[in-house]
């Protein structure tokens, strides 16, 4: 079983703050610290780890116990909305797990963190138990400033945890979604409206696909255009569909794909999804691919 | 690192001595047994495992001393040729490993399988040391009852071990190939013609692509014909261009492709090399696989 979850803290400038919170989940059995990278700007930390439902809950717990006695929000400043020391924690299913396996993590660790902690939770997105509190923007929307009225509020008591906003630590945000693919396309060709039009026909919020986020910018330097994508669920919306969908379209401009590019992390099961589409492989399984077959070999012993 | 290793051994008529042989791997630390199967006709086993480069040397060890002491080739009837107990252990790199570790690897379990079981080894593929001596069907003909004289002539001293075959063992090929893929292309025809037309156009023994092997054979119960492949170097000649070939000359007898589908395993990344090809992914780092990231990261521990 791999559950990728990518813990969102509100420290990026104070480095050995950070570098101990990365050792503390270095030294969790179970998980494994694949990345973390802060800005300074956003005074802001992501770190990505992946393990087991008990690997990631110990790391998670771990991880909290740091950022309540690092981080105080009173003084907190920068650029990107936050509510909490410990702003957002997703579990991402990645293999050998169910998205309801997620869920009931992520309500597992919520009420942990709220028992332990005393830091009001609020779950998110597929772990979301109220219609209105599916989106992570409309959760934190009046950030650490704002949350003790909005927390007072009809419909915004806390899923676990005090009805209040801790001190110093906030409140946070625990759910459960798809891993997301950050994809561009470039285009050969330096018109940005052509870049912008095609964004505007393949997102959700322009009548495209349910799971797209795009915009077209500009890459001055290469003197080229690009659109600029996130993919939220990659299997409901495969990136091969979104590949082809853009292809046609820049075709109606007369406009070539130039290249794309995959930035970070990506599942296997992703691209082996697009390897499926183009060579119409049929009857295909997932423990056909090798590394696959060695993990879950590995996992029975 | 991971090693695969697919020994073959000269027996499939007793379950319980194939079983004792599963056994026996499953008991070695550092590798996995992904698959065994046995061919009563053929008279042989096959074993899938991998592992890093200690586990697989320990497992084939293990293995042979079973194979020598269980299987005598002086009784063995069957139909695929074979010239030992354990008759051919080939390495194959997967992860984390290049085909010089896997050569080196043959070469160092060759040498000791000689000195503990005075079984004479000939090194085979990219470990060969002859020029007349890396493909399989040529160190192996003549078999287990011509191989006293066989051995006897110029030429076929042994890479490793006695100069005689071991009076019940016979010999062993050792060596490191690349993975194998046995990859069908199914045609929306019956017309058989079209299959052995194209099989011949995209194999190398009729001036095909170098990694190819391909027959045209019918699918009678369905009424197709399929386009029967095995891809001996994925990286060298890919799935996706063997893929695009096919569909492009059945194109010229007015046929379309109706699936392809892949037998067995295969490695990760021949399925991501397709995803790369189609989508144009550029820049693209192994690394950047959520699950190889994973890898890596376990190892480091």
């Amino acid at each position: 079983m791999v559950i990728e979850c990518v813990p969102n803290i509100s420290e990026g400038r104070r480095p050995e703050i950070v570098a101990a919170m990365a050792d503390v989940i270095r030294a969790v059995d179970g998980v494994h610290l694949l990345d973390h990278s802060s800005d300074a700007s956003h005074n802001r930390s992501v770190f990505t780890l992946a393990g087991d439902a008990a690997g990631v809950e110990r790391a998670v717990l771990a991880l909290f116990e740091r950022a309540v006695a690092d981080v105080d929000l009173q003084t907190h400043r920068g650029e990107h909305p936050r509510m909490g020391a410990v702003d957002v924690v997703p579990f991402v299913p990645i293999e050998g797990v169910t998205m309801a396996e997620c869920v009931a993590l992520a309500r597992k660790v919520g009420a942990a963190v709220a028992d332990r902690f005393k830091v009001p939770v609020y779950l998110y997105e597929e772990a979301s138990s109220h219609p209105g509190r599916k989106n992570l923007e409309d959760i934190r929307r009046g950030e650490f400033e704002g949350l003790a009225a909005k927390m007072a509020t009809e419909g915004w008591a806390p899923d676990f945890g005090p009805a209040a906003p801790h001190p110093s630590a906030g409140a946070t945000a625990i759910g459960a979604r798809m891993a997301l693919i950050a994809y561009n396309i470039n285009l050969a060709t330096d018109r940005l409206d052509v870049a912008k039009k095609i964004a505007a026909a393949i997102r959700q919020s322009s009548g495209g696909y349910r799971f797209v986020k795009a915009m077209g910018i500009p890459l001055e330097a290469r003197g080229i255009v690009q659109v600029s994508m996130n993919l939220t669920n990659y299997e409901k919306t495969p990136i091969f569909r979104v590949f082809e969908t853009v292809k046609r379209e820049a075709a109606r401009y007369g406009v070539a794909v130039l290249e794309s590019e995959i930035v970070g992390l990506v599942p296997s099961a992703a691209l082996g999804a697009a390897a499926e589409f183009y060579l119409q492989i049929a009857g295909f399984k997932a423990d056909q691919v090798l590394e696959n077959k060695l993990r879950s070999s590995e996992s029975e012993v």
